[in-house]
């Protein structure tokens, strides 16, 4: 009685199963080697990184075994800024500032919020990586990029919810959406994830009920378009969101800890933004 | 009745209870701006950034609130490289790989990695920062570096347990500690904290009690004056660990995921590292 | 582009946009009443209950909207008794164990502990109610129990796989899903739930790949049939078990933080029961 | 450099590092002995207690040893019930529902809940606990009550913060707190805790501040101080508020869920109560 075939651990449980002898206890991790005074990410020193990488590239070498080439490390850098933080309106954020009220440690607010990034927050990432997989399987089948995307569509959404990947509650024009999809092209990274996708937006918004009202790419679909170019496959997916949102989390902790009375009402509404007007890079910056 | 008037966060409250009228419910927010199509950080368009900033950068951004300057910017990547991960045996990890065993989802086996981030487990950083803090004061106040190090050390610890910042369940020499405390000095970035732990360092293993097993400086320590000469607060010290920690608890539990039966016995002595072996970054890289 | 159709969650969205206007702000909620001086929980006032109703009957009312029957309530109160402790063996304990063992608070703890509920450890309760929920209904459209039995077996199960509700990694005889049914049974509250499970238990182990090692039901799958028989619905099944869960995660958090020390290694394999020898309650209980 | 010597888990450790001979990693638990087919906690056969026991009752045996009398097991019952829900303006409840909102799961959005109960959210049953403790050692050292209570107040108090277990947010009067200290003279277990407790509230309402706004016993202070005559000790205090409130945590994430639309604003002042209007038990449970 499999209730949830679909699950991916269920099925990768049960390839597992069949695979494995009874369960020995001896395992292997190919991630970080630990000897005493030796710490090895991948085979790589942790102190020869240090002072040498990006943070961003250590963390694509940690989760994909190889350090990215300088373009992917650019790309991949700007998917994790991406989503740095998106102010104090999200429930992962409203969870984080409600745990630190209370008067709770740092890491329990830091966590509250990454419970919050569900398959409505951040979980579209996931959700676009597979259908996006779906349409170029039957594009390699022979179909058409746009067939595809209409085949997509028609079998996965209802009319009333707008498709994983578009719309936002919001922006009607999400800024970091449109500069990722640059950035992949400026950097020759964009692949069939990314064509896929700007044909499947270019059919949603052909279509008649969305005259005058286009509805826009937001960053899940731009990260999980640029992501699986990438190679990230969609298991990843929304650990990407997570790594880059943690520590805006942490900000809004602390913020909470350091300037407000413990068990306050956390109005979302009431909230208003009191830091630097908006200012450009410097030019050394560009 | 006050338990516990150390607690940071019932000081902060306390002061606050003071200084603010009855909640009127309205509150401010310094870090990001969010407005119909845009998202400014700290007053930055964050589509500006991407492209332009490492992901560290923009974490120091958030939380301090100006861009570092190149050469913290370098420091503040190798800390966050510092702790990306350490392999299967620190309790955050086994917390995840156990979550992640029970099929729950992605986050939250991160959340529960997060939350093994304890007094033991990266809350060295605080403490080892408030105490350097304190060791200052006394150094301004007219004490030599060598004379506030032992009023520490008597003040503070028993001869049983180890003074926070020093010694490691594993390494004897921590070649994350060394290399941290290197960068800084070759950055010119090494202050008063680095000076006072170096000074600390060399007083506890002058000891007598200490004569053939030396006491090394691990990493939490080096973090800790690193960061403090930054101008991080002690309440974010734990922080910086959390958010350098977060990508090695998801490799961790994506790759329970995908290779484990779910439900297992970890057991973390049975583990051995079936990944790359130990390799040098090329030289383009150096 | 919907990804996962099956989402109870994303379902229910579905149909609450389409229901509802644009949020308004204004929201209803059925559970608990609170005015100055007054806590009135599904209209009774909590005050009142203290020292008149059982724990488990205040929880069924919170649940589910009105007081159980006595009999009613002594079901449901040994269903939550049923799964208050499994030892140090799960992974919801372990993870606790490990958040204690790293000096984090005992809320972090239980968190973890709770975090490790899933589709493997407790996620079988709902599983299981959906399962004998399609197979009530093709009873209902005329089948036999057994032809409904034999074909849910077919329809969900892999020869791989046992059916979720059934087998266990330590027992070959759970010994607390036979008192429930058992009590079930003498209360006159078993229906249609269990007498479909009791026939998919006769079903499963009069298969001949089971002759010599039959395949016994588990708590889960007792608790989901009994529950299900009570009116209790799938959504809410995993919800049970967190409840009766919880106070075990708590002794073992407690337990580590009082007798063990800090960051040590947790074997799970290592521990040694040094409690109270086997006895019986006294007569008086009885 | 030990920063925090008041933690409980430092002390501890402390101590236990001076007792105990290297980890050996066999370890003992005196909590629940599994073995196939027998689960027993505390040395009773859990199969045996179900249908015998009140969920109260093996709550209480886990978490100290014995079986509670009929009278403390009718006043432990009481504890539980009186934090069973405290409707939707809560820290926890709100983190809660925040992350059930988001689509996670129902035990992430426990999980949340349980994170939020902090220093300020049930954090000061154990800080009531602890001042009680030293009020009677004041006391059998031959002070009086009164001098005890003084004293505790001079010097735990700001004159600005309202003691740990005095004060709410929404009563000026808890009819909880009222119930309980009640139940335990009705019962004859109340002993020097609660009589301790009434003296600081005394005290407390005849300082001149006080005049015309009494600062009243709150739940937090009652459970605290009839745990404490029941034996509890301070360090699992918060752990039967955590107990307490799970199934209202629990109740709130269902009704998000099943009732609401996801990512919507959770205003905790939009919110009205739709269910049953006050009323009261039926004779026979009185």
């Amino acid at each position: 009685m499999n209730h949830d075939p679909a699950t991916p651990e269920k099925a990768a449980a049960g390839r597992l199963r069949r695979q494995r002898p009874a369960d020995t206890g001896e395992w292997a991790t190919s991630l970080t080697r630990i000897a005493p005074n030796e710490v090895e990410i991948r085979g790589y020193p942790v102190d020869e990184l240090m002072g040498r990488l990006m943070f961003s590239e250590g963390i694509y070498l940690l989760l994909r075994g190889e350090l990215p080439t300088p373009s992917i490390g650019k790309l991949f850098t700007a998917v994790l800024l991406s989503s740095l933080d998106h102010g104090v309106t999200p429930p992962s954020t409203l969870a984080a500032r409600h745990v630190a009220s209370s008067g709770s440690s740092l890491n329990s607010a830091v966590a509250a919020g990454v419970l919050a990034f569900g398959a409505y927050h951040g979980g579209d990432i996931e959700a676009v990586m597979r259908c996006l997989q779906e349409g170029i399987a039957m594009h390699h089948a022979g179909m058409s990029y746009e067939d595809a995307a209409r085949t997509l569509l028609e079998k996965h959404c209802g009319a009333a919810a707008p498709p994983p990947g578009f719309g936002h509650r919001i922006h009607t024009r999400d800024p970091r959406a449109a500069r990722l999809m640059q950035l992949a092209h400026e950097l020759e990274l964009d692949g069939e994830h990314c064509r896929l996708l700007r044909v499947v937006e270019r059919v949603i918004n052909s279509m008649p009920e969305r005259a005058g009202h286009p509805l826009p790419l937001n960053i899940d679909g731009a990260i999980a378009a640029v992501c699986g170019d990438l190679g990230f496959g969609p298991e990843i997916g929304n650990g990407l969101f997570i790594i880059s949102r943690v520590p805006g989390l942490l900000a809004h902790a602390v913020e909470e800890k350091l300037t407000q009375t413990p068990m306050r009402k956390i109005d979302r509404d009431a909230a208003y933004y009191n830091g630097p007007a908006r200012r450009r890079l410097p030019e050394t910056r560009k």
